[in-house]
Parts: structure tokens; C-alpha cells; sequence
């Protein structure tokens, strides 16, 4: 059992303990993290999210109109940052990335929450989504207003 | 460059690519899943967050007062679960992981929105946090209200 920060690395845990699965992957019209907005309230296009045949039947129960949580893995971002400027602007200070969105991070998991606007198969159309295409999808929740939102 | 589900596992990146660095541990009363509330709003206690001296500085910037998203590694999870009971009711339909808040997923990546209520260097006290002791962190975010509640 894990029980201080100390164990985390001296447990004898492998590393392929944390190792995540993609299980499907981001089609967007945005093609670069310059192009990209830099929240999805900034002019985000749809998306299509496409799941991989063995986790299709995670899906049941999602309709469409539903808000989801997307988790995906940031595939172009620096992991080795822990200050950044907020929004990339220079002439502000330094912060550290947790205390923003910033996708430069440790363990770059991007957080998106979208709405379900058609479902076929294994295939969600979502919007809006700020992904680049190919990004590599790890979970999908459902959104819970009363813990999500406060 | 990843264009397809199918390429994600045949374009020769190493699974260690997808490989998450806990950034730090949970300290909570809850020592079992079995204790633990379902949600944070049900009960959840008082937990600290301790990080890991390598990120420490990823933390400047967050405030008493603040709302944070921690992502966490559900050690305890079952990774093999496609299709649940919501809320281990029996008697309810199964449905998709994805379509719920259940631990058991492909990767148990858990999602936390938390209140700061005291910083003391690396360690952060916050409420309400349903995760148990010894959960690792690997990763905390700003909530963005904007994009976070719609």
C-alpha cells in the first residue's frame, strides 16, 4: 500500500502500473496545437470521436444531448514544464501549471467537456471540442452537475 | 502522426509513451473502497494532498479558496469492466462505463473537484475528496468556469 510520496517511487511498483490504453482517438478539422483555440469556448470546431471495437460497449447509455467528460492524452505537450505564462502571454508572470489548463504539464491528461450531438456506432460527433486530430482518447465520463459544478 | 484507432496500436509507439509519473498521494480517513462515499457529495471527508518535491513548484499560483480538478490513479480499480450496475445496484440495467462515474474503467483515471482549504508548502488540505488513502495524484487543474460549467 502506497502511504507517503516516498513510497510512490520505492515501492517496487513497475512503472507499466500507470500505464494508460488509449481507447480511441480525436478527428478534428484543427491540425496543430498553434491553430488550436486555447479553451473550447474560443471558437472550437466539432469532433468526431471514434472508440476502438473493444471498449464500443462502454458507450451504452450515452444519448445524445448528453454533456460528457472527455480525458485525453496531450500528445504534443512538454512534459518537463512546471511554470508557464498564463495564456502564453510573456508579459505576464510565471505560474505553476496547476494552477492552470495549461497542456504542458507532468502527466499531460487533457480535461474537455462536450456536448453529444450524434452517436453512430463507435463514432460521437461532439462539440466543442479543442483537440487537435489524432489526439488519443483515454476516458469518457458522465458529467455529474452537482460535483462538477458547485 | 495518429489518423485512425487502428494506428494507435500499429504505429510503433512504446506503451511507455502513455506512461503517467504520480505527482503525489492522498492522505484521507478512508482506508477502503468499501468505506468510501460514491460521490464527493455523499459524505466525502477532509483529505491532504502531498506533492512530490519534484513538482512543487507546478503549485504556485493556487490559493485558499480555490477550486481544483485533481486527477487521480484509482489504484483499487478493475480495468477489465466494460459495463456496470450504476451505483452497484443490482437491480438497475447494466450500462457503459463511460455513460457513469464508476472507478472500473479501462483507465481508472479519477476526476475530483475539490475546494483548497489550506496551502502548507507541498501539502494542500481540501474538501470534499471521496478517494482513499494512499490514491495517487497525477494531475490538478484550474477549473475554468466557463468551459467546466455550462
Amino acid at each position: 500500500m502506497v502511504e507517503t510520496v516516498d513510497d510512490l517511487s520505492s515501492n517496487g511498483m513497475s512503472e507499466t502500473d500507470y500505464t494508460l490504453e488509449p481507447i480511441g482517438v480525436v478527428h478534428s478539422p484543427l491540425t496543430s496545437r498553434k491553430e488550436a483555440p486555447r479553451q473550447a469556448d474560443e471558437g472550437a470546431p466539432q469532433a468526431w470521436l471514434e472508440l476502438s471495437d473493444s471498449v464500443t460497449e462502454g458507450l451504452d447509455g450515452i444519448e445524445v444531448g448528453d454533456e460528457i467528460i472527455v480525458l485525453t492524452w496531450l500528445h504534443h505537450a512538454h512534459r518537463d514544464v512546471l511554470k508557464v505564462h498564463p495564456r502564453n502571454r510573456v508579459e505576464s508572470s510565471l505560474i505553476g501549471v496547476f494552477a492552470t489548463r495549461s497542456p504542458d504539464r507532468p502527466n499531460p491528461v487533457g480535461l474537455h467537456r462536450v456536448s453529444v450531438l450524434e452517436i453512430a456506432g463507435q463514432r460521437l460527433r461532439v462539440a466543442a471540442m479543442e483537440a487537435i486530430d489524432g489526439t488519443p482518447i483515454v476516458d469518457i465520463k458522465a458529467v455529474l452537475r452537482n460535483i462538477d459544478e458547485r
